[in-house]
């Protein structure tokens, strides 16, 4: 198919001895260099559901589904090797649509040296993708979920909440259509150059690749997460695979300007890293240009605690995950 | 989410040297054992494209979910390692259906070793997934696309057109329902024990593993690819990245009793292996159990030569490829 052709010309390779082969085989060949393993993530992206037509120009939706598996990566403290895209459009957006997606998908990917090396294209009624994305990480040093002990404190890069409230300004000002239907009459008008201001933050959201990779490399976190879910959601994730409960602090939450208490806790797509550390080990103000901030910390988890409670001015009280749900 | 709890306790790990971390973190974690390296696949299943509510139980797309990508590791000669699935549906298909869907997915992924280890859960208008598999080869030993040179034999294993002739079968005994309601008040009668009746071909096929394997180890095979999308469409990948032509028998084809020339020329999902190899080099009549039948020969590309010639008793006339398209 002609579009597929297309794509496969676009295609940069950046390391022939990871990627043994690409797109136009069966299967693609991946090989970790000596003394690593692989990670492997996947993420789907549904109009209506990660997605809308009227609010997100087709750049940011590939952008988005990359950035959604970066992040996984840099959670992991892993480094970005070979991206496989599979694409489901409706008919009307198999041109410049799905171009367009390409563009923005690619520009991410190549920015993190990811070559996308599969994947699968289809007609569906309305657009969606599945990404995985494979990383490369030394044998058995991958940061997990599980490694979190009580005692230790809770780090946050950059900001939280910034991506709702772009999603809720960018909703306000689209006028809606079907997810079939494409291009909307108003969208696209935000730019990523040089900009946070929150509709950017969300249509262009940055992984934290090089945080991760130096969190690991340095020896410093000892558990750490994405925030894609929401931080209430996120953190009770790592709780529990690590077995243990939380405490963190209002006031010390670094809120996006602009986003409201409750987008910080429950927004989600935020993309940023949430880890712990000892309590004697230095974490920096900044890890590569990017904020850090100690939000709370570790504690036992058990009798009639909450797995995460949240000190505010008025006091203490249990918050629940509230963030993203599989099922709305 | 209970119904993701439900699933993770469900899964076997069958090689924990190769499959480090499953479900339960932002990345699984890979490592090919000494001197082999990744076989990695996706593939697209889409209510309304792949399969239909009113013809498929969720058994069997389920099954034919992992079969699809298990295929495209036979064509390779790799070894099953992980499975991954991301899985969109309707609210109202994400009790019963999902847990169906899941039975057949998982018992096939066992029988190949298979490790589910991760994958993604969300809402949707229709029922759709994406299947990323994951198979370990001897470092450069994969069969490829590309090998195929003028002179050698073409094989196929098993028979032709039985998938295409079992689902127009379905098609005829099923009420239509639309790809967001389940049940249906027909389908499903159709089991896979000892069965090569057309709908079970269609609803339960076999991936050719054992054969993929057989056929590298031996070094038997010159280039491999599996048969999804149809005969004329599949040899003229093969041919497009090995730089040669084709020429098939239509009397030697093995049809599948009552399957059709052009089911078994353009019907699709057939999984069996189309295979070269060198005119001197002999190839059994069967392999693990599975015929296999010479059916024609590479051709060296060029002129006014088609690509695919069919040879029929009436003579030679050009083929073109007529198998599944990306859209309709």
């Amino acid at each position: 198919m002609a579009l597929l052709r297309l794509i496969r010309k676009r295609v940069k390779t950046f390391s022939r001895s990871e990627v043994r082969l690409g797109i136009g085989d069966d299967c693609a060949l991946l090989r970790p260099r000596k003394g690593e393993e692989l990670a492997l993530t996947t993420d789907l992206s549904i109009a209506g559901r990660h997605f809308w037509l009227a609010t997100h120009p087709p750049e940011s939706i590939g952008h988005r589904a990359v950035a959604r598996g970066l992040s996984d990566l840099a959670a992991m403290g892993a480094r970005p090797v070979a991206a496989f895209v599979s694409l489901a459009v409706p008919r009307a957006l198999a041109g410049e649509w799905t171009q367009r997606f390409y563009d923005g998908l690619l520009e991410l990917a190549n920015t993190h040296k990811a070559t996308l090396a599969g994947g699968d294209l289809s007609e569906a009624p309305i657009p969606l993708a599945d990404i995985v994305l494979v990383g490369s990480v030394a044998a058995g040093k991958a940061l997990l979920r599980s490694g979190a002990r009580a005692g230790e404190v809770l780090y946050v890069t950059g900001t939280l909440g910034g991506s709702a409230a772009g999603l809720a300004l960018l909703a306000e000002s689209a006028e809606p259509v079907g997810e079939a239907a494409w291009p909307p009459r108003t969208a696209g008008g935000f730019s990523t150059a040089g900009s946070v201001a929150p509709p950017a933050l969300h249509l262009y959201p940055q992984p934290r690749i090089a945080q991760g990779l130096w969190l690991r490399r340095r020896g410093v976190a000892t558990a750490a997460i994405d925030i894609s879910d929401g931080l209430s959601t996120d953190l009770a994730h790592l709780c529990a695979e690590s077995g243990v409960a939380a405490e963190i602090e209002a006031g010390l939450l670094p809120i996006h300007p602009g986003a409201t208490l409750e987008q910080a806790l429950n927004g989600g797509e935020d993309y940023e890293l949430l880890f712990t550390a000892a309590e004697a080990v230095r974490v920096p103000k900044a890890i590569a240009g990017v904020a850090v901030t100690r939000i709370g910390r570790i504690l036992r988890r058990g009798g009639k605690r909450a797995t995460i409670t949240l000190k505010t001015a008025e006091g203490s009280r249990r918050l629940e995950a509230a963030g993203w749900q599989s099922f709305a």
